[in-house]
């Protein structure tokens, strides 16, 4: 185990009703509060009326609407010049990864003299934020209970990330039936998310971190057990709240601490939805599988077989190669079964930019040097090649 | 799952040296420092040393050592006077759970007119503390990061406990290598009670918790697997830090959170401590299997079949009663093998004042109605008496 520093200071307030706390919880902070959220499902499903009538009579409410899926750093400006101009005391996110991601940029870039996108190439320059507090409608990104934010530069082409201790959400609200109305398409692509996150930071260079990688296990089978139930029955609390809790835990640090080393399919699905605008969470269920198959050897066949076994609960086989394989093949199978398209092509990527994008991937992140398994260019070509045709096994 | 409030405000600065940072993390509250500490163990192993060199020229060090095991409440009582006396700004406790708990207690103390003991029976009387900051040098309690102290009053035979927000650790320095010293008694009573910890929220009424359940999991596997590793070379890098980072994550609010009801082997190991001043990891090691046996029963048995099946890898039979069974019978050999006395004759209690305890156990906690189980004093009764005796399977 490497020495790290861990410290999460989001306060979660987490089940049903919760959300009567907000006019507390925001009057620590001041009386002018930017309302940021994305497209209309908070005016649909009644969240923004609530808001309104909590916080109406008290608070100087102004807004920001229409935050991408991806967020773009247009948005960005536009919500810290809004924060300038009103002398906002806090940030209040309503809405999904996207919503905070974006918002936890505004928090920032209001103090921040150039242009929020310096972020991304350097997290140093956020030296002050708003405090920012988040009200969660989707289980996914995990952004609701830590510092990290994924922005994207439409004239660029370019996704990338930043983060800082200064933009941690001050309290998250979760209450897991803001939930019940994500449909089906959504809430498996969160899954996907929280899936990759976890595996991202369990296939990794670190040994003997068999705390976070048991956290890791455990959170990884509550998204197999419950998504399927939720996609089942979208209104089950049960199944909502676990993948809600298990969304924030599995990237606040528990599983990622004291390990080293950078993500792979994080790296190559940010050129995806760069280029083309697709749902995060599908990108990463696409290329996941065949990102294992192709750096399963001799040296990572223990690895997947404890997964396995850990997750998939398959027998311990004297040959862990025989193991691993097929907890690959059960990982591509069951996005299948839940109805996750799995193949680019089915998400309208064909084979034109793909030279291109695995050349960006490379660029973006030490792909080559930090990765659990080193991957060169040729490498994340083959996995988008090979994400182009079914998996067969 | 319940709704719940999780906060963890505590900094964490996890592995080899980072002693070196304390300087600087003491600035920040203040000049004037209590230094609380045990017996010698931190003089023979250099922390104490370590601690004089760093702090000696900029700090004014005061100091109060000889906590004891089950700290005593006369001992908080005259660390809150030094407090008081020196103008503290500042506690630094050194040691383990025991030395943490007793700090904490001091540092309310300290702003408070009445007697300490009276934290125990309302925790509400903690309205302000002296911030804490903590080197663990045990892995055991968990006491580093959270809210929660046990105090024991030797004039009334009384072990109790109370918990609140404010004594949370600002700080804990987690190294690893200062338990490399730890005796092989003290790292088995340590795991035990860590077990213990995860034990109590685990069997538990509330259902549907995959998510703290996972975890919990996670981490009892992670003490099962280096307990024995630790034992047989102290010196283990990997094994005192997973154990260390275990003891810290299984009683932070993780495993518990989302969940209702009380402990129900606390409450009655705390009664063996306070009357006859074992070490209570010991005594919960001791009592832990006997009560899983008495409340064994087709209801209970599927849980604990599940426990069975995901720590101790057993096979999920047909019959749930088989697994759960052969978990208990588990959970008693396993520390039996790591060398824990698991009669209380071997810890010099007998038969005399079982009655008393039993009576004590129920007085002193809802065992009869917030339980996992129902316990009512004679059903402690019946586990104090078969915890004289060897167990059979």
């Amino acid at each position: 185990m490497e020495n790290f520093n861990f410290k999460v200071e989001t306060n979660i307030l987490f089940g049903k009703g919760q959300v009567s706390k907000l006019p507390n919880v925001l009057n620590e902070f001041g009386k002018n509060v930017l309302l940021v959220y994305g497209g209309g499902s908070i005016k649909r499903n009644g969240l923004y009326d609530t808001i309104q009538e909590l916080l109406g009579k008290d608070f100087n409410l102004f807004e920001l609407s229409g935050v991408e899926p991806n967020p773009r750093v247009s948005t960005v400006r536009k919500g810290a010049e809004l924060c300038r101009e009103h002398h906002i005391d806090v940030c209040l996110a309503v809405g999904g990864g996207s919503t905070i991601d974006c918002t936890k940029a505004i928090a920032a870039a209001t103090f921040y003299q150039g242009d929020p996108w310096d972020f991304t190439s350097d997290s140093r320059l956020v030296t002050q934020a708003l405090p920012i507090v988040t009200i969660l409608t989707i289980a996914a990104t995990g952004s609701e209970m830590n510092g990290g934010s994924v922005l994207t530069n439409a004239d660029t082409k370019e996704k990338l990330s930043f983060g800082s201790r200064k933009v941690v959400p001050k309290v998250s609200i979760l209450d897991p039936t803001y939930t019940f109305s994500v449909p089906n398409y959504q809430t498996l692509a969160g899954s996907s998310d929280i899936l990759s996150h976890l595996f991202e930071n369990y296939f990794n260079k670190t040994t003997d971190t068999m705390v976070q990688d048991g956290i890791a296990e455990g959170l990884m089978r509550t998204v197999y057990h419950y998504t399927p139930i939720a996609l089942e029955n979208p209104e089950n609390y049960d199944a909502r709240a676990n993948l809600m809790w298990a969304s924030s835990l599995a990237l606040n640090g528990l599983t990622g601490s004291g390990k080293s080393g950078i993500w792979s399919c994080h790296g190559m699905e940010h050129e995806l939805s760069a280029y083309y605008d697709i749902t995060h969470g599908i990108g990463l269920a696409i290329i996941t599988p065949r990102w294992m198959k192709h750096i399963l050897s001799e040296k990572t066949a223990e690895r997947f077989a404890e997964f396995g076994h850990r997750v998939f609960d398959l027998e311990k086989d004297t040959n862990p190669m025989k193991t691993a394989e097929k907890a690959i093949e059960l990982t591509y199978q069951t996005f299948k079964e839940w109805g996750v398209p799995m193949t680019l092509g089915e998400v309208g990527i064909d084979n034109k930019l793909l030279d291109e994008m695995a050349e960006q991937t490379v660029k973006h992140k030490e792909l080559t040097t930090e990765a659990y398994v080193s991957l060169e260019k040729e490498d994340v070509l083959a996995i988008f090649e090979a994400s182009l045709k079914e998996m067969t096994f």
